[in-house]
């Protein structure tokens, strides 16, 4: 598996581009379109949200077919609370993007993110689509990377050779995401040729190992989704129980947790990435609740902001989130440097892991001496900017 | 009932004080004795964390023979993660305060509150703890609630007269505040006659309704605890199934109400205190499961420090918490102006809202259109100051 350039259009037959139809107010790019040249196998998850956007609706109504052809995303407003006439927008804009390539407006997914409870300006969007799918290429995977992105600092992209096929992937953060069967936008192409339940199974194993641990303040979106399209241009086919299977689902994995990370480092005020890793919890279950109920704690992100080796809140969000275990088992280790045993602080060693704190990156290893449950969660820390970010702009 | 003066010492039999014994670093004072002169019952509620400090430990097995005469409480260290020497110095606090009072130590409740995972300094709380038994007195009610404190900025304490007895309470916030059928520490006083088993369920069913309705930062503590004792000094007795059972139930309620209030108000970083109504959800524990979820929300909390009318963050965090519901029956108010109908949002309203977040207190009313529950949540917004409290205070 090797890494190469063109992002979303690595695979073979991909086509996107992204451009400013008139949706943000700071004139940044606010629309996404990708095309596949033949018709694709796509696996989806959408949002557990009870408030789910209009576009999330039509969406699992399109994807339910298992084929799909192009995604039209736009950024900036997320059609959510918007009432019939959301729903009707949404479905616009699948009907508008099928006539301008050609294609049924089932086979066309939409996505919307941004603020919740405005109308969309169709006005703005629907001469948008036009010219968006006049300029599709297969140079446009990174303005496609970029007019998904809202309070992002960065493009989240990756495109992986696997044998004889690409997979690539695109995703957006960076707030209102915590994991919950469900991410922030994701979409993923590749050209291998995969069978849709296979890809579905696959799918939903890798988010729940990526996007899923990932959490940037324990709140989820209205309007995440991840999609997959597989189009089968590469001439391989993967076929389920095969060692191609395999690495496959490994290639899937690594694009999923490789744009999960970047969404993590990239969370809104974001200075420093951390990672939780659990392990000898009595389940893969009780593991992933408490790697992640400790990622989410702002008392332990607040401390990671300000540099303090802080093991006693890690505990303490390790002990509140339901999971049982036997406080005196545990050992903690910060940056590696223990700062538990047996339960017990060792607060003679903070001193040692402080400097540590200094790193981009954090990590954070707690055992539970109870079993093999295990699991690694990413997360950010709690900064001034968040709460500036989140206090100044509209969501 | 009537607000009366004396705060914890108001209620017949009950002496009290508060002194700096060299815990904490600052210099504030950290150490409190609550005594009644007569054996007292007793009912107390506390933390669900698994990682439970050593004093809560003890607590609950002298809380257990539901008598009690004493409470002695530091601040500054939570005596929490630190393995057999912490259980021997939260006993070795009630034998000295036992001694010092001529009580046994069983009659002896204990609590910490401060930084997890470090040794207690038992060499300034035991003298500590003789003066403070020399100095306790009728008007030590104020320095007993200021001595429980520690990142709060105001003394928490209500006392009411009721029907020819008193009934009061001291709290401490602020931080690492989560209702899970736990609070912060809260010391409640009383000198009427409640037999045990009527005081212990209308404790619970208060705090369910206050204490467990605040939540800071979602954080349950390792240490929380609220004791309510009973000395009967006032020669009014409380049979169950009586009106005065109401009456006192409801005084119970009210200090709890009132506590947690104050609480929330005084919750790290803020500057606004949230009240979430939530009616018309399918049952209770729906409406409570919502209110504290919408209360919780770091994206809503963070809008309020802002100014920011943001219904589309709070249908979101309804809708994220587990809890079934038609997003198109929901209607949102916000300082009395609607945002939401019908589960669409009504922008246009934005700017009738936005002067009313001005105000200290941000009211906050959803309906769900779906049954009888109801529930009322209280917080605080998300500000610059909890991120900066939380970056360079050791908890």
């Amino acid at each position: 598996m090797k890494k190469v350039r063109g992002g979303i259009c690595a695979p073979r037959g991909f086509l996107a581009g992204g451009l400013y139809s008139g949706v943000k107010r700071s004139g940044r790019k606010d629309l996404t379109l990708i095309f596949s040249e033949v018709p694709a196998t796509v696996a989806a998850v959408f949002t557990t949200n009870q408030f789910r956007a209009a576009p999330i609706l039509v969406s699992q109504e399109h994807a339910r077919g298992g084929v799909a052809q192009a995604i039209i995303a736009n950024s900036g407003n997320a059609n959510c609370a918007t009432g019939p006439q959301g729903l009707k927008d949404a479905r616009r804009m699948t009907e508008v993007t099928g006539r301008a390539l050609q294609i049924s407006p089932k086979m066309v997914l939409v996505t919307s993110t941004g603020s919740i409870g405005k109308p969309l300006k169709m006005d703005k969007i629907v001469p948008g689509i036009t010219n968006l799918a006049q300029e599709i290429s297969r140079q446009g995977g990174g303005d496609a990377a970029d007019a998904i992105l809202t309070t992002d600092t960065f493009r989240k992209e990756i495109a992986y050779l696997v044998d004889g096929y690409k997979i690539a992937g695109i995703a957006k953060g960076s707030g209102m995401l915590h994991p919950d069967m469900a991410t922030m936008h994701a979409f993923i192409t590749t050209d291998a040729k995969v069978p849709q339940a296979l890809l579905q199974k696959m799918l939903k194993a890798a988010v729940d190992d990526s996007f899923n641990m990932v959490t940037v303040d324990r709140e989820t979106s209205t309007n995440d989704c991840v999609f997959v399209l597989a189009n089968g241009l590469s001439g391989v086919e993967i076929k389920p129980g095969t060692p191609a299977a395999k690495t496959f689902e490994n290639a899937l994995r690594a694009v999923c947790k490789f744009l999960a990370m970047e969404i993590a480092r990239d969370g809104e005020g974001a200075t420093k990435l951390l990672e939780i890793r659990v392990t000898g919890a009595r389940d893969t279950n009780s593991a992933r609740t408490i790697a992640r109920t400790i990622c989410g704690s702002d008392l332990v992100k607040a401390a990671f902001f300000g540099g303090d080796p802080n093991f006693g809140r890690i505990a303490s969000a390790a002990g509140k989130c339901g999971v049982n275990f036997d406080p005196n088992k545990v050992e903690l280790k910060i940056q590696g440097v223990p700062l538990m045993k047996n339960g017990c602080g060792l607060p003679q060693n903070m001193d040692k892991a402080a400097p540590k704190l200094k790193a981009k990156k954090i990590v954070v290893e707690m055992d539970f001496g109870e079993g093999k449950g295990e699991a690694v969660a990413w997360g950010c820390d709690l900064s001034y900017d968040y709460v500036k970010i989140n206090a100044k702009y509209h969501t």
